[in-house]
C-alpha cells in the first residue's frame, strides 16, 4: 500500500471517530470516501461502531457495492447508500448515513430543515425528505437493495443532504473533510431550527443569503480550523485512532 | 463455581454498569438474568447503585426473590419485580427495571409511548402502561410484595416493555445483550417521540414496519456492535467491573 | 480539633462538591450544617465556588451569622439564609441554597413545583414560594439582611424546600445526606415535570402516595445507596476534596 | 516582551478557552482585549479554534482591525467587530463575538433577550438585535468590512451585549474577566428565558432590579469567584494553555 492509501485509510478512520466524538454516529452510521485514483471504487470500513473504525478495518468496493477482495468479516448492509450515490454524482467524493439525535424530530414529524444561520446554509437551500414507502411500501427501513439505495439517490438529486423517513439523513460532500463540517453543521442547524421554533418561530436564511453564506463557509479555511478542533476534542476523549 | 458461572457474573456486572454509562440507570435501578443452568433461579445484585455493582455482588433468588443462600447483605426491595416476571413468561431470559429521564415524562403524563424509528421498533408495537393505583391504591410506589409484582407482569403481558405510572419501565429480553440493546433504544425512542411532538407532530412507524425493523434489528448483529461501542465508552469512562 | 469535626468538615466539604458535580451548584451556591455540640452554631465555607471547597475552607458562625473567629477571608454574603433558618427551624440540620437550571424556569416564570415521581417525593407534598418584592420592593435580589434571610424562613415555613423569584431554591433536611439527597432528586422532579407539561400534562402523585413516598425514600438505606454513587461520581471526575 | 504583556497574553489564551470549554465558543467565535499602554490598539489571535489559542497566537491591532506587524499567519476576517467597537466605544476594554447555542434560537426567531436572573442581570436591562439585511442587503452574513462593524457597534450602542440575526452575538466589557463572566452568565440568561416560556411565561426582572442585580454581580468579587472556578474546570479537561 502506498503512503497516499495509507494516509487516507488513517483520514476515514479519524472522520469516522470526529463523526461519533461530535454526536453524529452512536452504533450505527457510516462514512465512505471514492477511491482517489480509480473513481469507480470506494472505501468503507466493515461493519462495526464509528467510534472503534481503525485504518485497518477499510475496505474497497465497487460502486455496485461488492467487496473488491471477498470479505472475511461482516459488512455494512446499508452499503449500497455509498455505491449508488457516488453512481449517480460524479462530483461526490465522500457520504455519510447517520441517525444523529439532532434530525430525528424531523425524520420523524416529517417537518423541513431549512438554513437558519450562516454556518448551517452549508447544508444546501434545500434538503429533499426521502420517503421509502412511496416506492417500496412496508419494509424494515434498512437500505439495503441496490434499487432502495438508487430510489435515495433520486431523492437526493444534486443537494447536498436528504432527510430519510422514520431513519435518519445521508449527506455528501465534495471531499471528506468538505462532508464532515457540513454533517456537524447541519445538525447544529437543525437544533437550532427546533429551539427557535420552541421559542416563537423559525425565520430563515433568505435565499441570496443561503448562497452566499454556503459558499463561504465550504472554503477550506473553515473547515481546516473546525476539523483542527474535533481532532483536539478526539484525543482529549482518547479517541484517536492506531496509526 | 464454574468458568461459565463466573462469566455470568461478570457479564451481568457488565449490564448493570453498560446501563447506568448510557444514562438508563442513575443511583438506582436493576437488570437480571434466569439462571443459565435452572430455570428456577434468577441472579441479580445485592442492593447498591449499578454502576458500582462487580461480580462478586451478584446473588442467587429462587423465583419467589427468596434469597438462595442467607445473605448478609441488604437486597433489592423490588427484587419481585424480577421474580413475578420469570415466572410469568418461560421466553424470558433477562429484566430491567429503570427511572430513566427519557421514560419519565411518559409516565408522568400518561402518554403512550410508540416507535418512531427502525431501532427504537425493538421495544415492540405496544408498550402498555401499568398504574399502581388500580389494584392497590395509594402506596408508596414501590413494586415490593408479590402481589404487586404479579400485577406488574400481568399489565406487561406477552409484551417487551411497561410503563409505570409515576415511577418508571420495567424491560424484558431473550438474552442479556437483547435486553441492554432494548432498553437503550427505547430511551432514545422515547427521546425523539417526544422532541418530535415538541416539533411538529408523532408519526409512528406502520405496524408492518414496527415488526420488520423490530425483528431484524433484534439480530445479534446490531446488539454485538452495540455491546462493543458501549463497552468502549465504558471503558473510557474508567468505569470497567473487576474480574 | 477532634477527629469527629475534622470528619464532619470533611463531609460538608464533599456535600459542596457532589452537590456542584451533580449539576445543583456552578460557581455559586453554598451548603452548611448545624454544629454537631452546639445547636446555636453552624459550619459554612468561607466565599469559594463550591466545587473548589476543601475542609480548611469550613468556618463556623452564630446563628445571627457572625463568625466565631475574626475571618481573614472573605464570607458568603448571603449566609443569613442558613442563620435565619437554623433559628427559626430546630429540627433543621443542613441548609443548601442554589440556582440549579432545574428549578431556575419554575422560579422566573412563577409556577409551582409538584412532586411528579416516588424520588421527587422526598421534596415534600408543597414547596412555597417566595417573592423578594413582597417584603422588599425593588433589590439586587440577594438575601444578605437578616431580616430578608428571616422573610425567606417565614416563606419555607414547616416545608423542606422555597422557590425564590428570580433567584433559585433554598432546601433543608433533617441531616446533611438528606439534604443531598432531597435537593439532588427535587431538581430531577422539576426537570421530569417540566418535560412532563411540553410533553402533555402533569400529574402530580397523590397526596397519599407524595407522603408515603416521600417518607420511604428519606430513610437512610436510599440516601447511603445514592451517596455511594456520588461519591464514586465525584472520584471520576478527579474532584474529591483534600483530607 | 516585558512580564505585565506576557502576562495578559496567557490570560487572553486563558479567557479563549474558558468561554470554549463552557460552551460559549465551539470551532468559532473570537475575544480581544485593548492594548493596556496604548488605547489605540488590541490584541487578537490568529485565526483559529478558540479552544487551541496559545499566548504566542496572540496578536497587535490598529483600531483599523490592520496587523501592527506583516502577519505570517492566517486572520480572524470578522476582527472589525474588535476594531470598530473599541473605536466607537472608549470605555471598551475587552469585546467577545459569538454563536453559543444558547442564543442563536434569539438570533433566529428574532425574539428579544430579557434578565430573568440576578446573574443574567449583568447584560444589561437592553439587548439590541442587529439585522444586517438593514445596512447591507443580502451578505453571506459575515462582519469583515469596516462599514459592517461600525453598523453593528451603532446597534450596541452604549448597551454591553447585541445579538446578530442569523449569525450570533457580541458582547463587550470593563475588563477581560467582567466579559468573560457576562458572556457566560447571558447564556445562561437566554437557556432560563428560553425553558420559562416553554414552562409557562417569562416574567422579567424589573428594570429596578435589573439595575441593582447587574451593577453588584459585577464587583470583582463575583467574576473573581467564577474566574477561579472555570479555570479549575479547564484544568480537569486538560486544556490549560501552555506558558
Amino acid at each position: 500500500m502506498t503512503d497516499q492509501r495509507a494516509d487516507l485509510r488513517y483520514e476515514l478512520a479519524l472522520a469516522n471517530r470526529i463523526l461519533a466524538n461530535e454526536n453524529v454516529f452512536d452504533a450505527f452510521g457510516h462514512v465512505s470516501v471514492r477511491h482517489p485514483e480509480d473513481p469507480s471504487r470506494y472505501l468503507l470500513s466493515r461493519s462495526r461502531a464509528p467510534q472503534l473504525v481503525e485504518p485497518n478495518d477499510i475496505l474497497e468496493f465497487t460502486l455496485d457495492s461488492k467487496p473488491v477482495s471477498p470479505p472475511s468479516v461482516q459488512l455494512y448492509s446499508e452499503r449500497v447508500i455509498h455505491g449508488e450515490i457516488f453512481k449517480a454524482r460524479p462530483d461526490v467524493i465522500a457520504v455519510c448515513h447517520h441517525h444523529a439525535p439532532a434530525v430525528m424530530p424531523f425524520c420523524i414529524a416529517g417537518e423541513e430543515t431549512v438554513p437558519v444561520f450562516h454556518l448551517g446554509a452549508t447544508m444546501g437551500a434545500k434538503v429533499p425528505f426521502w420517503d421509502s414507502r412511496d416506492d417500496f411500501g412496508d419494509t424494515n427501513l434498512l437500505v439495503v437493495k441496490p434499487e432502495e439505495g438508487a430510489s435515495l439517490a433520486r431523492a437526493l438529486g444534486s443537494n447536498a443532504m436528504v432527510l430519510m423517513r422514520h431513519h435518519g439523513a445521508t449527506v455528501v460532500g465534495a471531499s471528506l473533510r468538505q462532508l464532515v463540517f457540513r454533517a456537524i453543521y447541519a445538525c447544529r442547524n437543525a437544533e437550532y431550527q427546533m429551539a427557535a421554533k420552541a421559542l416563537k418561530t423559525v425565520s430563515a436564511l433568505t435565499k441570496g443569503e443561503a448562497e452566499l453564506a454556503g459558499a463561504i463557509n465550504l472554503q477550506p479555511n473553515a473547515s481546516t480550523r473546525a476539523w483542527e478542533y474535533w481532532v483536539m476534542r478526539l484525543e482529549k476523549s482518547g479517541g484517536m485512532p492506531p496509526r
